[in-house]
Formats: C-alpha cells, sequence, structure tokens
C-alpha cells in the first residue's frame, strides 16, 4: 500500500495556483513515480473566496499561515507566499519548529534569512527545499547541489531576471527606449509591485547569492553582493555594442577569489556568440563552470505558474522519495562565514562616452586611461546627429580598481553630454 | 564519524581515470558535502601495468572484474568498461546479485538490457545508476528523473553525438566535404572503434531510448528506434539549409502518441534561431517540454574525462547521501512496453533534389508532389556551375508517410543526379 504525504499550502497566488492543478490533474502519474500518494490536507491565503478556478472545496482552510504550517496532517508546509520577513517567515519557522518539511519559492527570504533557517532545519531534521526560488523551471539548484557535487565550482553567471532580459530585449527588437519599455513591462504585469526589485538588480541578486552559497560552501551573503540595475541602458548602447560584437545582459556572475567571494549582478557585455546572448524575452539561464564538468548551461522559463509550479513539485517529489540533503548541499553549520571581495580577476571593460563634438576631447579621454594604466583593445565612434559623439571603447583585461579610476577621471573632465556608463565584458 | 562509501571500479580508460582524479583530488571536498568517506578499494582494467599517469599503487588489483563486483570490501561498483554486453554486463550481473550499488556510463548496455537489469536491480534492493551514460556531463536524468517528476513529459530532442555535430559543424565552418572531415575525425580519435555507431546515429539512439524511458514510463525499447545516420549530408545541403533559414544536427526525437512511441534519430533542420541550431563542435544539447515546465535545455561537453567523470560522480555522491530512486524513475516492474510508432504529427519537411537540367523536370516533381498531396511551402533552385541544378523543397507540414510517397516517386522519376534526400524540420 503507498504511503501518502500531505501537503498544507500557504499562499494561492500563481505558484499555489499552479501546484494544486498539478496535484489535481496528475495524482497517477505523481504516485507513480514517487511510491505516494500526494495530497493536499489544508490550505490558506489571504482571501477565501476568491475565484481562482480550481476547486478547493476539498482541503481545509486556515485563514492564518502559521497554524496552517503547524496542523497534524501536513507533512510539508509549502510557502508561496512570498516577502523577506512577516508572515512567510513566521510561517516557515513555526513548520520546522512542528518538525515539517518545507518547500518554498521564496528567494528574498533566504537571500536574508537562509542560513539560519537552514540551521534550524536541519536541527530538526527536516527538508529545507527551494528549486522554485531560482530561476524558475529550470533545475540548477539540484543541479548544482546533487549532480555537480563532485566539482569544485569555478564561477556561476546567470540571466535570472525574465523582466530585465524582456526589457533589453525589446529595446533592441523593437527600437524602443527604455522608458517606453517600462511601462509596457508594468502594464502587462511583468514588474513588480517595487519595480527596483526587478531593474534595480535586486531580485537577480537574491538568486545568486543562494546559488553561490552551494557552489562555494558559504554561508548566505546577500549584503556582500554588488548590485547595478539596468535604468542606465539606452538603446544606443545596445545598438553599439551589438555592432562591436556584444550583446547587454543583466549578468550575475559569483566565482570564489582568494580575496573572497566575488558576487556581482549588472548589466554586462557577453559576446554575441555566447549562449547568455540568444536569450530571449523572459527567459532565464545560468551557466555553471566546474573544475571537472568544464561548462554546463541550463536554459529555461524564469518564472509563470506552470515552470515555478514544476519546480515546486520537484522538490514535492524528493521528499515523497524520501531525498534529504543538506538545505545548502552541506550541513548549515559547516557553511563557512565569507568576506566580500570586489571583482579581482582582469577583465575586459567597454567605456561607453558621449563625447562633446570639440577638437582635443578623444585626446584627454587617451590620456586619462593611459594614467590610469588602461590601454585600449579597440574604439569605435559611431554616427550621429547631434552635437555629441557616441563613442565606445573597449579595453584589454585590466583590474577594474584600474578602469574605474580611468572612469572617474574621465566623469570628472565634463566632455560628455550624458553620465558615462562603464560595463564589464563577461567572456563565457 | 564520517560513514565511509567503498568503490570497485571496472574499467581504467577516460572515464575511469578521470573519477580516480576527482577522488583522489577532491577528497575533502566529496566528504563536506556527503558526509561519506568516498574511498577506492579495488579496481580492474585489461592491463595493470599501463601508465595512466595517476597512482593506483594504493587500490586492490582484480584481473577480473566479475570478482571484483563481487568483493567484500566494495560498496559501490563502477562500471566503465563499455560494450553492450560480455564483460561489462556479466560485472553489473555480479555487482547486482552481490547486493551492491552499480554506476555505470554504458549506454549501449542499458538501452538494450536496461530492463532486465532495472529489474534485478530493484529486486536486490541496489540503486543503477547512469548519468554518465547521457550526454556527458549535462545532468538530464537527474533532471528528468527527478527534478521535472510532476510533469507530464510531452517530448524530448537532442544533439547527444558529439562526435556527428563536430563532423557537420566543421563540414561547415571549414568548406570541408564529409568525407575529408570524417578522415579528420577519425585521426582525432574521436570516432568509436566501429565509426556506424557515432555516423549511423546508434550511439546517440541509445541515450534517446534511456530518456524515453522515463519520461514516458515505458521499457526500453531500442530496436522500435528509427535511424539514419549522417552519411548523406553535404556541404552544399548544410549551405543551403542555411540560405533557408535553418541548419542541420543529428536530432533525436521522442514523443508518445496515440499509436505509440516515436523515438527517432535523423538529419533534421532546426530553425537557426533554435538553441539547438546554436551548438557547435563537440557539445551535446537536449531539450525537453513538459506540460508544467514548458521547455528546458541543457548544454554541456557530451563526452571527455573530466564531464563524464563528472556524471560518475554525482551518481555516486547520491548513493553516498542515501539517495534511492528507481532506474527509470518508477519500478521498472511498473514500465509499460511499448509499441513503436513511426512519426504521426504533422510536420515539414526538406526535399533536396539535384535535378537533372532539362525542361519539364519541375513540372515533374510538383505533379509527384501534389499526386501525394504534398504542397509546397517554400522552394529554391541555387546556383551551380554543371548540369545539375540543387533545388531545395519545403513542404507546409504534412504526414511523414505522405512525403515518403512522393520522395519515392520523384526517386523512382531518375531526374536526379545524386540520391535525393528528405530531411523533417523540427520546431523547436
Amino acid at each position: 500500500m503507498a504511503n501518502t504525504l500531505r501537503l498544507g499550502i500557504a499562499g494561492l497566488g500563481t505558484v499555489g495556483v499552479g501546484v494544486i492543478k498539478i496535484i489535481q490533474q496528475h495524482a497517477e502519474l505523481l504516485e507513480a513515480r514517487s511510491g505516494c500518494k500526494i495530497v493536499i490536507s489544508a490550505i490558506s491565503a489571504r482571501s477565501k473566496n476568491k475565484d481562482r478556478g480550481i476547486d478547493i472545496s476539498n482541503y481545509a482552510w486556515e485563514d492564518n499561515s502559521v497554524d496552517l504550517a503547524a496542523r497534524d496532517d501536513v507533512d510539508v508546509f509549502l510557502e508561496l507566499i512570498g516577502g523577506d520577513s512577516g508572515p512567510a517567515k513566521a510561517a516557515v519557522e513555526a513548520a520546522i519548529a512542528a518538525g515539517k518539511h518545507v518547500v518554498t519559492a521564496n528567494k528574498a527570504m533566504l537571500a536574508l534569512h537562509g542560513q539560519n533557517l537552514a540551521l534550524a532545519a536541519e536541527a530538526a531534521d527536516v527538508n529545507l527545499r527551494f528549486e522554485a526560488a531560482v530561476a524558475g523551471g529550470i533545475p540548477i539548484i539540484k543541479s548544482l547541489t546533487e549532480s555537480l557535487a563532485a566539482n569544485k565550482i569555478i564561477r556561476i553567471m546567470g540571466v535570472m531576471n525574465g523582466t530585465c532580459n524582456y526589457i533589453l530585449t525589446r529595446m533592441e527588437s523593437a527600437k524602443l527606449p527604455y522608458k517606453t519599455v517600462f511601462e509596457e513591462a508594468n502594464q502587462l504585469g511583468y514588474l513588480e509591485a517595487d519595480p527596483n526589485l526587478d531593474v534595480g538588480g535586486i531580485d537577480a541578486a537574491h538568486k545568486l547569492v543562494l546559488l553561490s552559497s552551494i557552489a562555494f560552501g558559504t554561508q548566505v551573503n546577500f549584503a556582500g553582493a554588488e548590485l547595478e540595475g539596468i535604468g542606465q541602458i539606452t538603446i544606443e548602447d545596445i545598438d553599439h555594442a551589438r555592432d562591436m560584437g556584444f550583446r547587454i545582459k543583466l549578468l550575475g556572475l559569483a566565482q570564489m577569489t582568494d580575496a573572497g567571494l566575488e558576487q556581482s549582478m549588472r548589466p554586462s557585455l557577453v559576446p554575441a556568440t555566447s549562449p547568455l546572448a540568444q536569450l530571449e524575452g523572459g527567459t532565464n539561464m545560468v551557466v555553471v563552470e566546474g573544475d571537472s564538468v568544464e561548462q554546463i548551461v541550463l536554459r529555461g522559463a524564469g518564472a509563470g505558474e506552470g515552470p515555478t509550479a514544476s519546480a515546486v513539485m520537484g522538490d514535492v517529489m524528493d521528499i515523497a522519495r524520501g531525498i534529504k540533503i543538506p538545505v545548502f548541499g552541506q550541513p548549515a553549520s559547516s557553511l563557512k562565514p565569507v568576506k566580500a571581495a570586489r571583482a579581482s580577476n582582469k577583465a575586459a571593460f567597454c567605456l561607453r562616452l558621449n563625447l562633446v563634438d570639440t577638437p582635443g576631447v578623444m585626446a584627454q579621454i587617451s590620456t586619462e586611461l593611459a594614467n590610469a594604466g588602461v590601454s585600449i583593445d579597440r574604439m569605435r565612434q559611431f554616427s550621429h546627429n547631434d552635437t555629441s559623439a557616441p563613442v565606445m571603447i573597449v579595453t584589454h583585461p585590466t583590474e577594474r580598481t584600474a578602469v574605474e579610476a580611468a572612469f572617474d577621471a574621465i566623469s570628472a573632465l565634463k566632455v560628455t553630454t550624458q553620465a558615462p556608463l562603464m560595463l564589464g565584458i563577461v567572456d563565457v
């Protein structure tokens, strides 16, 4: 006779509804594959009577997700509420305290409180799983934690905010300015209530720091991540970068260096031939480089009802199959606190300057670059209709600090008609 | 105190050596992540004294892999010998009979004997894992079996033979004919001893049928796979396809239809914008479409010491962590025998014809297409220097049987200077 695994689901937004649909439609498939009947005991959400297009009449209702988490008839608590603390965190803590496994899609909560929640879950001998928190349906957490567990991870890179990628690729294809596409994305409901979570790179950085914790055996360190949003990127930047063989992506990068853990989320140039460059619209992509596996690329829908619910249910299936793995791949008590490091490896950079069109300006720019020890690999001045000349300068691989010094010196010259921009080039 | 997991490794070729290197170099990392000391008890291979660039003096030696498999000091038997039966299969059976877990990289053995071996392993309550058998370092087995376990799988597609992809992309980039690049690949050691395993699509089909067993809950059915090699593809085909917006890939496709399980491995056209089209050289890519997850794409090195050893060790780490899952994702006894179906869904096709340059030929071709009920979406005649005109015809979506009927009728006309070719267009 099959075992039964009883779920309590808190939060009936897009993801919660997707999870319920899978359980209602695929009961037989789930049981065949897990050896377990997967049933829903109880649910909670803000509004009981909202029409969500699914039948929830067979599930017990709780007004309070903390009460739901501790119910006797719940084996696994699904936290699909969201928010970095508040009710989501309270309910997860209550579930762990009550000895329930937890599955969550909440990147913000884990990015800020992951270490403590992992310690609590492991002390209580329960699972705390979060595949859905990073890159939607893409199985990156499992791949990194399990499949690649014999690799020393070298680097992780990723485009993990579909909204930003939508905005950047839409600007390019429709030749529309940032503000217009931003408004469009807002109309389409692609943006978080606080849009800066998306366009400021915060949401994507929440995801990145979870990956680097697994990859490098370190305590989650969101405070140590460097963030830069996409608001400064213009259509011209995108077009000019493309002319020079690059595309602009909001790119996360994590790597361990001698100076500490480098974690950054920044608009960056990637070679047009890179798998990352091919990424259109809301799709996500994660690139992992390991010492044995070389380079693995995973691509898929980073959000949406089906993909995110698929990831949540993958975790539920693991629990049904009796799989137990430390939250971040090794016991939380063994994860090391880590110092944040600034980008330490030499890299090429691209400077975008809109120069006033007067003689001698390029000489001044070149002098400042030389003073900072930055040598130029390629430079291109693009055609223009007004009095300012768009110039893109690609440096040879250089320390970031040197390029920043040159950038500051150039900015101080006041020879640009628009704030200059410095973008790293990531060779992937 | 940490547990110890003791390995017996049979086969010290590229993969075996890679596995030993990982264990020697990453002992601490493996223990931190698995909670288990992973040690090698004993090894076997054809030649004891060959210099492999690694120190094997601390491991007991067995001349016979069957003896190795049954040793008391072996918990997990790693079958890295290869070959669809013979010593590899005998040793795996011996290991299972002795109650040892098995990890193998042997796609040929599993494609032919997977069902019986899975039944035996599950009866003995041991793991039989094979991540390394499909697409090298790409975590496709785990993704399909675990991460996507809550999905009804719609389709699986993949480029899973790096040698064929190397040949096709090298023909294109170097403008060299098939025979020359084939010889080149042979010199580079890319080809199997029997090259038809590679260029005939057999090796790739071995991998595909393992994936479809997991995806569709069916018994492995290699005999039911349709195979077509890449030997007929010319540089002109590649160039002309590119002109029409396609690239040619040796593409595997598996999907369940009302008529049964369709499994094919054939040179096919994919849209130039498809992720599959971007794939250069020896890289592999697998595309999975599930009802919830939509489309997931995984890409990485499909062969080689490091990537394959990474996959083998991922399985070993799972066993060290106590993970146990049925071989093909659900108990082998519950896998259904399946009828092979021919491609049933309508698809667009491309006919490549080298027509003799005489009046009326195109009328004859058009008539035969019309007679078979095949309508033309696009047609292009390419420039030529000799008396035969290369023509590519893209059909509207049509039943394969109809296009085959037209193809046979056209072939019988004897108006081509070279065997005509029919390629499916896979919309991915």
